[in-house]
């Protein structure tokens, strides 16, 4: 029996109050309304993100809340007027929208549209209202993806179709960290041949790593607290790995400073931690250095340095989702891990059921863990 | 009689001790060694640099010193090795070296040469000594230039020939407040049609507007708490003005937001504040804006922002002398001016004889003065 039309019963993840654990909950989730597009969520990642938003810590986060948004899944049904994506379509839901019409979007300067943004940030649909109930109570939408569900119901402009043999307990890590880590290396100039230093060695970390790798960078070096990711930098093709922890008090940003005969071409921050950003611009050459910012801050805390270190020639920028436009450029990464040329497998250390997801943060915070996957059957 | 290789007594302005006037004096210039030129300075600007110095301010201010760093002068004589200048060559002297030798130079992707750049900032010469002497007493060159002196020695590296029909008492700034601005504008891309903002209209400011205007922006509101300045931006091209002490509380930066529908493409600081240097970076439109910050500020301070300013597609940089090779690129910016391409001649409000140099610094505070030159005789 078709569920098309439906209002569909199925298991999710409710964050019922800032703080509190998830809890596994029957939920109902509204059919497609015009331009919306209902999945179903076979696998979804567990981000830093997600946990900053459960922790309460965010002061823009909703409650009660379906989090998750990095995830694959099969497209159960569309809404009036949807033409991008037909039922059964292997797809991977977009926090950053593109809806190819706004001025973001015609910019062709960035990836950030504008379209459903507002009421993605008030955890609702494009008309104001949400998709998901439980036990009577409204539940809000999260990035526009809220993929912690076993159905999930996102706009038309949130979605991207990709190949179908793409397995999606592998490339549901295509809906976050892979394409931001990337993006924010892939879309720079001047990669061939440079000294990158690379701060936090997690999944994003790890991405920047190996884009560096394909991208020809000469020198990597990886800096984490962790000594444990070492081995993991390793792995992934950096060339050096620097524990701040072990340098007798020297500063990081002198210490590769002094590595590198006057600092890095480029350097990424991707670990969120404001402190980090400032060493991680601080470790740039002079005259040409790049620092990206990759890693999402707390709510209210601010980047510092001196002026000098820009008016003396380093360049301080950032990214969300590596600049990548989802619908425009997924399909051919997606590709291009078929083809073996995009790691995928390899970020993917721990698996849970829906049942154990709470476990899965737990993994995320025990150091070891570069991503877990959940499986949501 | 020549006085080639004979110490020359001459006239300068000697700032004795950190915070006191200048003092006009009678020194003696050695003659330059190998590498070295010494240069009859006939006409030198006034620059805010200059006064950050005298005031004590600057932390690495070394006394006695002769400031000066905007000139325009006669090379008298040579020293040893000395090639790409001669004797009676019309000179501006350079800061900012550029000897194409160092990593920098070789670059090509900075102007900020190394070569001499440790020695003067301890405010001496290459060799580690002076040239300069009043009262038995030894004077610290300043800037690698020191040119508020009748006669001033400076590396080869640090000097620039220029095409001799050019009148020194106007291109002397292009030793620095010029090329500062013109560099800041034109060595970036996509000025065409774009939106800016510049925070502070002195010299540098306008030369900003001025670049803008020249390669193409669409729109360009100027800022300066001084609405008198308001003449002096419109006719330099800005097409808004505001002044940010009469916005009723409401911070520059969201006035400017929602003057340009988010936000301008570019914005310019020109003020050296550091609070000045955040509202240009957060009036600057999320996606693509650029800010480039080119004030220099107190020793000490910092700049700050939230990090989801950069992390939604802003860009933080800065330039110093505009980014600008002075020896490869200065020449040609004089035959622009000489075409009546540059505007030069318009920033220069006061005269002053050297003997009234303190009033010139008197000049540059009173707000109604851009430029004030003086007259070396």
């Amino acid at each position: 029996m078709s569920t098309q039309g439906q209002t569909i019963t199925c298991k999710a993840a409710v964050c019922w109050e800032k703080g509190s654990q998830l809890s596994v909950e029957e939920i109902q989730v509204e059919p497609p309304k015009a331009g919306e597009v209902r999945i179903q969520i076979l696998y979804t990642g567990i981000c830093h993100t997600d946990d900053y938003t459960r922790s309460g810590k965010d002061p823009e986060g909703i409650f009660p809340v379906i989090l998750g948004h990095e995830g694959g899944g099969i497209v159960e049904s569309i809404g009036e007027g949807v033409t991008s994506v037909q039922v059964g379509d292997h797809v991977i839901p977009l926090y950053t929208a593109e809806c190819r019409e706004c001025k973001f979007c015609v910019s062709g300067k960035t990836n950030l549209c504008s379209k459903v943004r507002e009421t993605q940030g008030r955890g609702v649909m494009p008309d104001g209202t949400s998709r998901f109930k439980c036990k009577g109570q409204t539940i809000a939408h999260f990035m526009g993806t809220s993929t912690f569900s076993q159905y999930t119901v996102v706009a038309e402009v949130s979605v991207v179709r990709i190949a179908p043999k793409a397995p999606l307990d592998k490339i549901c890590l295509l809906g976050c960290g892979i394409p931001t880590a990337y993006g924010a290396v892939h879309k720079l100039s001047g990669i061939k041949g440079s000294t990158a230093a690379v701060f936090g060695v997690g999944a994003i970390g790890l991405g920047v790593i190996n884009t560096l790798v394909q991208d020809g960078a000469s020198r990597i070096i990886a800096v984490d607290v962790n000594q444990g990711k070492q081995a993991w930098a390793t792995k992934f093709g950096a060339t050096d790995f620097v524990n701040p922890t072990q340098l007798d008090g020297k500063r990081i940003q002198d210490h590769i400073i002094s590595m590198t005969d006057g600092g890095v071409d480029f350097s990424f921050d991707c670990t969120g931690n404001v402190q980090v950003m400032r060493a991680a611009l601080e470790a740039c050459h002079k005259g040409w250095g790049v620092c990206t910012i990759i890693g999402v801050a707390a709510a209210g805390e601010e980047i510092s340095t001196r002026p000098f270190q820009l008016v003396t020639g380093r360049t301080w920028r950032g990214t969300a989702f590596g600049g990548i436009k989802g619908r425009t450029e997924l399909p051919s990464m997606v590709e291009d891990y078929l083809a073996g040329k995009l790691k995928v497998d390899d970020y993917i250390t721990h698996h849970r059921a829906l049942a154990d997801i709470n476990k899965g943060f737990d993994d995320m915070h025990s150091g070891e863990c570069i991503r877990c996957v959940v499986d949501m059957a």
